[in-house]
């Protein structure tokens, strides 16, 4: 995997010298156009071995392009915020916003590959580690980034004399520190984790380009040259096909389904609904103040149409909350920060913290509802997003967020009852919008929407639980029961 | 202060309810009106004695308004993230936007009140925080901001049988801590404590509402009673005049100013400047990687007219920094995130961690420079600024921050020069814009506004430097040894 990087790469000064002055200029055209555009981010990851001159070479980078638009992200050891929630989160966090180039030294790569080698991680464990690693990669290309991974190389003597060299100039020195020895020990172990690494993740949409780090000259142009390269073909074409289209939805062959298949007409009397749902809420009060859910947290998600009672079953579920412990999340219009990043990004942002809960009024389902009905995104889009939504909640799951999913249906005799009901009661009229009677027309593609996102997306770890929701009674009890039982099962 | 507490409220259930039902009806349009218009952040402090039923009147409130567009945030020990930056930078990054209700459960208050019955804070010391929150809440009222604060009393026996009655309810039991009863012994220290906070900051801007905390009908109906009508009236005008008209600013009776005193043909030329460069880059180096910086941070802010030089001499500053140390945040037109928020905010989540450099290309003097001479904002809103950015970088320079501001000062013929080489320039011809030509016509009120912004916001602990840029060699130096100067009577 390193032979081509061992054949000797050196640029004497004067050949340097020339190529960096064409480079330079159109590196900054180029910089200046991704701003202008502002289609797509720039993902730079520099990884490699010791003394391998990442930290030259991005200080380079700086050098030719206008630094303004460059953001550099480092990451040591993550702060107890980021500790809290999923291991991507953090990364998530420092992604560049379209238009803008950021760059990783100390990627997503960085910790697996040293708790590999220290042998915190099993070999399946990393394996885990970098399936998610290739799909967050694909999901940041099929949303239009450019995604640039370059592997510094060395060979075992070469790092001792680089990092000789470094500690002999006294502007260097700094960069070669006690670990830095420390790992040329362990040379061997990183090339074997690494070659590894670099061959499972050195996928069609996001390949490494694996540089000699050796000669300061050929390392820099090598990488310049190459994010030239890339920038422009993108610039040109920033509406690449996705890396592999996803297959179609299989089409039903007769009415049955899982929406079909519900008994609406189960009701819970008044009565016994105050006591239930005293009861219920009780519990819910408990088991959100149970000591053992401080290390965990709990995310949920109602789906379902326009007055379907979405609202009032999240307040019967906060009223058991303390509200210091949870936020909701309303989802509307992406705001242009949001507007800016992958489309899961203003989910990511609002994961909770241990202790704490998320409820998602209106979800990241929106891109496989609304998204697809109303054609705000291809076909490819939302078709690829049932994968990526699922390795999003794998990654809550993991992290220890209990995840449920909740799509609550009524039918369409019962939404007119209640629009029309919100129209006449003066403090509910302004729930009503146009929106809702146009999203009413299209109730039969909706209703399909969701049998395909419930079919695909209801995994052991994040649930999809059907709400019977015709008879508000029932369906709040429902919901509060899955979640007390949710977290009964997990608190143990 | 507190006898009105004590006068003994109390309302009967069947009051309750029927004003309950008025008054929710009520509280939900407003609170509809109030997301409608999107005009301004309503931000509601809950405060007061232990056992005085802050948990379960802001539950209250999620019962009565639509919980959605409600957040509440509480403050225990604040995150390694929060640590690292001004006491308030935890509660800048919880205001809510405009159009939303954030509710503070323990606010910028809490702290300071504790750490001074502990005797940890001197009361010179509370002094100096309770000026700080005089101003951070004066200027979130000029911001439009309508600030609620209410302090809940109980007597001294009251507070001892509220604690009783919560404990005996086995749903309300887990709000009584053994800190609740430590508390009970200090409870005089903190009625002198609170009596003197609430004075000093009982002001016409954000005044106190001190209530009851004894019956739990009366305490829910007087805040949600206090919360309607605040509402309301802010909703009928919402453009309400500052707390207090600012000060005009005095003008010049002469020609002479820190400006028009400067010597602009003052040069470096190229050989001794590539030598000092080297010189003063090398010793930035050394100091940014200084141990002691470790616990600092830089705040570098550049202004001066169009092609004055500041991302230039912003290049030369981070070629000797470690990239994956500093961020530059070049300041363009706010995102709709940042103009939900008072004017500060957007420069306040760019503050740096410890051991790292925050470089603004433009910065919070848009204010007075910009905005002042566009006309993007009132001259009241400009003319409070320069104390609104006073108590910023006072905040920056106390939590460790090394602020330093530099105003870079060409000539109108040298700007043309700048503007014409640009053109010339093939990847230098995107940075001049038609906007460029218009700021050039406009550039006596720009002078008078720089000389205005460094009369008032020069101060010791972050003072402007006056940079003579019309030779970009003597510039940067100038500005290198500046930040030189300042990182070592810093470190020591």
């Amino acid at each position: 995997m390193f032979e081509s990087a061992e054949v000797g790469h050196a640029i004497d000064k004067k050949t340097f010298r020339a190529a960096e002055e064409a480079l330079r200029g159109e590196l900054l055209l180029a910089q200046n156009a991704l701003r202008e555009q502002s289609k797509f981010p720039v993902v730079l990851l520099i990884s490699g071995v010791d003394g391998a001159g990442k930290g030259e070479t991005i200080a380079q980078l700086y050098e030719w392009m206008d630094p303004r638009f460059l953001s550099t992200f480092a990451f040591s050891a993550p702060s107890d915020e980021e500790r809290e929630r999923p291991f991507m989160w953090r990364y998530w966090r420092a992604l560049p916003p379209k238009g803008r180039i950021g760059i990783f030294s100390g990627s997503w790569y960085s910790i697996p590959i040293a708790e590999r080698i220290t042998r915190k991680l099993s070999r399946g464990g990393l394996d885990n580690r970098l399936d998610q690693i290739n799909h967050f990669e694909s999901m940041l290309v099929n949303e239009g980034a450019l995604v640039l991974k370059f592997w510094f190389h060395l060979s075992r003597e070469g790092q001792k004399v680089r990092l000789k060299t470094l500690e002999r100039n006294p502007r260097t020195a700094w960069r070669v520190t006690k670990l830095s020895w420390a790992r040329t020990k362990t040379y061997d172990e990183l090339q074997d984790v690494a070659g590894h690494v670099l061959r499972v993740t050195n996928t069609a949409a996001a390949p490494w380009i694996i540089v000699d780090g050796t000669d300061d000259n050929y390392r820099n142009l090598r990488v310049g040259r190459a994010l030239l390269d890339a920038l422009k073909a993108h610039l040109a074409d920033s509406h690449q096909p996705p890396v592999a289209p996803p297959a179609p939805l299989i089409t039903s062959i007769d009415d049955r389904n899982v929406l079909t298949a519900l008994d609406l007409s189960q009701v819970l009397p008044d009565k016994k609904y105050q006591l239930e749902l005293a009861k219920w809420q009780g519990k819910l009060s408990e088991l959100s103040r149970h000591k053992k859910f401080a290390g965990r947290s709990l995310v949920l998600a109602f789906e379902g149409m326009d007055a379907a009672g979405k609202g009032s079953s999240i307040r019967r579920i906060t009223a058991a909350l303390d509200p210091r412990q949870f936020q909701i999340i309303p989802i509307a219009a992406p705001t242009d920060e949001e507007r800016a990043q992958p489309y899961l990004w203003r989910f990511w942002r609002h994961i909770p913290r241990q202790g704490r809960v998320s409820i998602f009024d209106r979800s990241w389902y929106g891109r496989v509802l609304v998204e697809r009905i109303e054609g705000y995104c291809s076909e490819a889009d939302w078709l690829r997003a049932y994968a990526e939504i699922n390795d999003f909640e794998h990654e809550l799951v993991e992290a220890g967020a209990i995840v449920l999913k909740f799509w609550l249906q009524i039918d369409k005799a019962e939404q007119m009852r209640r629009f029309k009901e919100r129209e006449a009661i003066e403090h509910k009229r302004f729930k009503i919008t146009p929106d809702d009677w146009r999203n009413r027309k299209k109730w039969n593609a909706y209703q399909q929407a969701a049998v395909d996102l419930i079919d695909r997306t209801s995994t052991g770890k994040a649930p999809w639980i059907v709400v019977e929701a015709n008879d508000k009674n029932f369906a709040r009890v429902k919901i509060l029961k899955a979640i007390c039982g949710a977290l009964e099962k997990a608190l143990g």
